[in-house]
């Protein structure tokens, strides 16, 4: 998008395009170690700020649906975190202040920690036992060279769809179709 | 997808071809019409159920970012909609009562009101003034024929997506460069 | 408070005698009921509108604190409710529109339902099969008869104080120290 | 409250008897002094953790109907602070980390900062040019010297009626009527 204006249905397709670009190169073996990790903890605990918080949110609800036990950082009903617990995070940076503390408590803790991050060297991916890099540009980069959206846009698109990703594929693994999914929505809005 | 079983890799690619196919199917005039009404109010509300809202509560960051006035409906410090107001809903069905009822008050309130909605035979579709159709499968359609994906998934990445082109677009033609836009980001956090 | 200015330390003290002589006409014996029920059911939701909600957020993090399942209504990660579960909610007038809807979907799951209010006649009293009368103003009630604050500022002070009492009451009874309940505050924040 | 059982109505007794004695002590010229503070800036920006948080956030809603602009620190669409805003904190402790970070980040950006604390010698008191001091217990004293009940719960209480006393006097100061505060109250809830 070389121009400076734009449709927004041009815009759609150059994002579409750069999601599904940057999605590509996402490695498949950190992706499906994500995935178990999730599966073999009792409980999961999401944090990010901003956008990619609420990317997280997106990606717990679904969770919650496929019957794990599932707690936002932050909310009033999230107990404290320990040993049984998973804690996955996303920053683009890699060094959002909140989150990278809390990396550091969940350690210290005894849970394990996840990042999703365009930085591999960053403090939150060296917290981390696991670590999913997501090769777009980080926010504080607006040099335009690495995407044409606006700050963090194509980080936090990307952790949506992987979110989605792990949710469908530890659905389909789990044998449970959508009708067993179903009864656990939410009935009361 | 035919199988069920999956990696999360290949979660990932399908889901990235679903969300760009869908994506490429929306009506780009209901998108620059969309576009052009959020660019044209005081205030722009924006309102979804559960992942539906979250995807909108990331579009309406991006807003503040481009300098509207936004405000969450159900946020505490959101006051009354009025006639100078734009109402931005998202549902799939089209028929999510809370999110009904609030475009019945709007309306009524002289607001304008847009929809971003799989049906646009839906009630929530007939009250809003601009309807931007994503063909994917609504939530309660659990037949696997629009999407391979569960639920509403499809259709709250493309509001997701959706909402992100609408700010670049607005952006792009507003003329201001990303460093104009980052003076406005959260700086208590 | 009859004069038509005050200091905020005279505002204090006369919030502090409303909310005082309200509490005291609370009755004991609805109180002690709704703190059995508590203590009985696996999980405990609650939902309240506006700060009514935001009260109840205050019960539902102490109820945690205590070792409760405990979900809000309305947070991502919060799952259906069924005939296990009680349903805490707090409506002024009764009649709040969302909350009502909430409490005949939980009575139809086969969910308990409690309900502060200041109307036992009103259709969420009529639902709740345990009722706790608040002898405040409603919201809509704007005479000043019955509570010298605006709206229903009274009703939802002593909504956060009877919380509090049930959250106290259960605690000392259940024989846990202040330091068998410290570990269950969230540590990520 | 020396016995280790009580009912919900002793409970509430004794926790209105806490709050009303603690509210005396609080320093009517510090509350009055807040009050104008909230009254002079354009915008009121409110952070606390947790319970306190809630308690901020009930104050918030009630400064919006009075028609100031008020953000939640957190929320989606809280813009930067700048120094035209006053960032209105509660920490019982004074050294609640999120807080503290949040109001040095507020000073250094020219904002004006009120804390609403138990220890005036507290790193949030230092950077607070306002301090109003509740003689509450602090979270972490859990001796029962200072309060009966549990962890921060006098201080958090204080707190909300604290808020809703500056409301209280702003409004009746102000000269409007509740009928004139009412059309600010959501309208699509």
């Amino acid at each position: 998008m070389s121009s400076r204006t734009a449709t927004a249905a041009q815009s759609l397709t150059a994002i579409t395009e750069e999601v599904g670009a940057c999605a590509q190169q996402v490695a498949g073996a950190d992706l499906s170690r994500l995935a178990q990790l999730l599966d073999r903890y009792e409980r999961v605990f999401v944090l990010g700020a901003g956008r990619s918080g609420l990317a997280l949110r997106m990606t717990a609800m679904r969770l919650m649906h496929l019957g794990l036990t599932v707690h936002v950082v932050g909310e009033v009903t999230t107990p404290a975190i320990g040993p049984q617990d998973i804690l996955l995070t996303a920053s683009g940076s890699g060094s959002t202040a909140a989150v990278v503390r809390a990396a550091e408590t969940a350690v210290a803790a005894g849970a394990e920690v996840a990042a999703i991050t365009t930085n591999p060297r960053s403090r939150l991916a060296e917290l981390a036992g696991t670590v999913v890099v997501v090769p777009a540009a980080e926010k504080l980069d607006r040099s335009g060279a690495a995407s044409s959206q606006y700050a963090g846009s194509l980080f936090e698109q990307t952790v949506m769809l992987i979110g989605d990703a792990l949710f469908h594929a530890l659905w389909l693994n789990s044998g449970a179709s959508g009708d067993d999914l179903w009864p656990r929505h939410a009935n009361l809005e």
